[in-house]
């Protein structure tokens, strides 16, 4: 989300040209909010400074967002529901836990590549606010669904037993996360291949299968 | 950091009470430094607010770090010189280049857990001052490394040849780094197990040997 010049009248989105005003839908404020959060900061991005971004006057922003903290609520919630979504999926819900780890796994990773300025805000929140700790406390109900999921699979023998399954879902949520990090929309890796990827080195590792594995 | 001469005397050990201004080595005015940075941002971070937490007057701070760069810069290069220090041990260079991999991932779990602060400042540089950018471009360099490693090791036929070695490198310190967001000093978790832990993920996967490896 580097790219959005300040105070640029959007385009009319489609169909109807709006009145007065540069006009944005919901959708593009909180895009643009986003993106002003990462770049500065919460903190540091007053109202003054997203109505100065998107070219409108502070009352037409209070008008559809009473506070900054409502921007922040629901862009919040945008990157929860999505991940909330993959865990309540039928391939989340059936199968062998194995299986349905790896779904789980898979569906992280589109959903972080597909709305990654969201989820970004979302790693970033460190719980100072109600809003914050709410966001926070749905993100610990995610990681233990998905603990709850790495002990399933390894009960039924699929997954190694001497590692801690909430060791095992920071790991493999330090490796997917990162991809806020590194992960640039557009970049030479296609969205699939590095779910694969990720894959690949959770479930099977680096090593070959022919390698000493005495090392 | 060796041998760092006394800002001001040494404080008192145990619990005798304190005379005068509290005395700080380098060393401590540098923990103290990187914790305000983390806990607040480093540009939020006055060296006012320093002092006050110092207990120190500001140019008793001056004294020995003429700017506030200077500290960024000097707890910057501690963490790095320990990061590097793992790739120029002789574990890290005689050997397959799969033992060499892990050795230095283990290292570098190891220099993480016990400069976690250091760390994590390093981690959220991007690139805003020159101290910054050297501090990156001495990161890039270090991946560059150990990309350099995961190739060797792919090379000689240890390590799978289906992922970018750069996505391989982008991916293990994923996982690794993760660990400033979790990880306690002082927790259950033992720095040797999770070593362990991440070796064992990143090398072996999680999958058993024997699980059906089609899901």
């Amino acid at each position: 989300m580097s790219s959005i010049p300040a105070a640029v009248p959007a385009p009319p989105s489609g169909d109807e040209p709006r009145r007065g005003r540069p006009g944005y839908d919901q959708r593009q404020v909180l895009d643009i909010a986003v993106a002003a959060f990462i770049e500065h900061g919460y903190d540091a991005t007053s109202m003054g400074v997203l109505a100065a971004r998107l070219g409108l006057s502070k009352s037409a922003i209070y008008h559809h967002f009473p506070s900054k903290g409502d921007l922040l609520r629901l862009a919040l919630d945008e990157a929860l529901t999505a991940l909330e979504g993959v865990l309540t999926a039928p391939e989340a819900l059936q199968g062998r836990a194995a299986d349905r780890l790896a779904f789980v796994l898979r569906g992280a990773v589109i959903v972080l590549v597909n709305n990654i300025s969201y989820v970004t805000l979302l790693l970033r929140v460190h719980g100072n606010t109600d809003v914050e700790r709410d966001a926070l406390a749905r993100r610990r109900a995610f990681d233990r669904s998905v603990t709850a999921l790495v002990v399933e699979a390894r009960d039924e023998g699929s997954v190694r037993s001497d590692i801690d399954p909430r060791i095992v879902t920071r790991l493999l949520f330090g490796m997917i996360n990162s991809l806020v990090e590194w992960y640039r929309p557009g970049g030479p890796e296609n969205t699939e291949k590095l779910a694969d990827d990720i894959l690949a080195v959770a479930l099977d590792g680096l090593r070959t299968p022919t390698a000493d594995r005495a090392g």
